[in-house]
């Protein structure tokens, strides 16, 4: 199995399915359409629409039957993204080296860009054309898990306990749970996301478990990657957590346990998978958000 | 039919709902859910959940079985306006005599119970609860037609082109997509979810008829009553839209040729409904829509 020509080929029909969605020629400029188009495609790695197409295909199901979810997943995230940015947030200028939303439209722009893309998610989420392959029951089951996944107890928890801990001292467990939230939510819900819209709940139990381990280990390598990378590859600062007096793993661990404890989440999500060809691919990824090097 | 008892046995049922599914005692002081329920108790006419129950009535529904549906819309207007009086977009510190969120809790944390409200809306609309009830096919279908009411080419649409409007003079036409757009989709969606959710097809075109009328006869009124109305009374400032210099009903068509296109619409309401007891709560918030006083 080739990773890098999975991902590379993933992100190339994730970037059609976008363009096809938004068409440039459709959208009016200057409309929120234009916001919402202009962030989803200032770069990115979809990894979060890539887990739901690995997570298909774990399950034996073709990809194009979860374009809808694919997208979703992408336009929350980048949702969230937007409003991090904004100047009462984190107030980031530049994002994946393009100027953040706000910068290009404004603030009431980029509120209402995400606003949209958020209610968008659900959209796809709730499209019609899948109850010919689905059985709409477990369609309303996912919109149900990604809604909580990105909810008050999901995604903005983390977001909130991540702005309250801004210069305080936390403790792993804290750190953790920030995290389980803030990333890891969503995360879950993109790899459940398939075997949930087939009903297959041996399946789904297994991807759980794999997407929780999944998360933490991309989080502490994101960490270690702040510290450590190399800004030209990353295509964005380092060392700015540091300067920021912010929580990591090496800040509370040292870059040593750090590296184990990547690499303990990397070996629990890989025993929580069933052995076999359809597995290739969830094993290469969490090989790749350990091993990656931006 | 006294429909000023309805109206407050109804509100008096919907706060009792949102208290138990935001109950003070399961809340922490400070998260986000605590200025979720902040926004969602500071008041409010409790329309457009009321929409949603006299739309039950109609169709002769006991209105218990729509009470995820009347959460959810209240939510999600309730995080519109919350985004609305930020200070990037309309800058509001008092709503219905309360502070508004950003002021009590700052800016971040009002992006974020905004963001929370609309992704619980949603959560609600998908609740399983529901599939003992109705098809899941058709729930699905109300959490998509939420989702296109409250999205890029519906509120938030409105919203943009309400902004873009400041300081400028408007067409009658323009006017009209702007309120279409901004509170009539939704409007619209309250009064079509439980014909959706039952399967009605007939019943929702005459509802969705309703509805888009219902939404244009309350804006007109909305706007004759900033300029005529008794502050005391409504519970806020008027006369802010002619100081804004903002487009309204009275400043494009004069007071007179006003109130006739709110009556123009009342009709209309009332003629696309069936006659019968069942219409009964429909025709008299119709009439309390543009016989109101605040």
């Amino acid at each position: 199995m080739d990773i890098d020509a999975w991902l590379s080929d993933t992100r190339a029909l994730i970037e059609h399915w976008i363009e096809e969605d938004m068409p440039q020629t459709a959208i009016d400029q200057g409309s929120v359409e234009d916001a919402m188009r202009y962030s989803v495609l200032a770069g990115g790695k979809r990894l979060r629409p890539q887990l739901v197409l690995a997570s298909a295909v774990y399950l034996g199901q073709p990809m194009e039957n979860f374009r809808d979810a694919a997208l979703a997943v992408e336009y929350l995230h980048t949702y969230s993204l937007i409003h991090d940015d904004l100047p009462a947030m984190d107030n980031d200028d530049w994002r994946r080296g393009h100027l953040t939303a706000h910068k290009v439209y404004g603030e009431a722009m980029a509120i209402l860009a995400g606003d949209a893309l958020l209610t968008e998610a659900f959209a796809k989420l709730a499209h019609p054309d899948w109850m010919d392959r689905f059985n709409p029951s477990r369609v309303l089951l996912a919109v149900r898990r990604v809604a909580l996944a990105a909810g008050r107890q999901g995604l903005i928890e983390g977001q909130v306990k991540d702005l309250a801990a801004e210069g305080r001292q936390l403790e792993l467990e804290q750190l953790e749970e920030i995290h389980r939230k803030k990333t890891g939510a969503l995360i879950v819900a993109c790899v459940q996301l398939p075997s949930v819209m087939v009903g297959d709940a041996q399946a789904e139990a297994r991807l759980t478990e794999f997407g929780k381990h999944f998360g933490l280990a991309f989080q502490i390598v994101d960490d270690i990657l702040n510290e450590i990378g190399d800004a030209q590859v990353m295509g964005k600062a380092t060392g700015t957590d540091r300067a920021l007096g912010k929580a990591t793993y090496p800040a509370i661990l040292g870059m040593e346990a750090s590296r184990a404890l990547a690499e303990h989440h990397r070996a629990l999500a890989k025993a929580a998978l069933e052995t076999g060809a359809r597995s290739g691919i969830l094993r290469s990824l969490i090989d790749f958000a350990v091993d990656r090097q931006w």
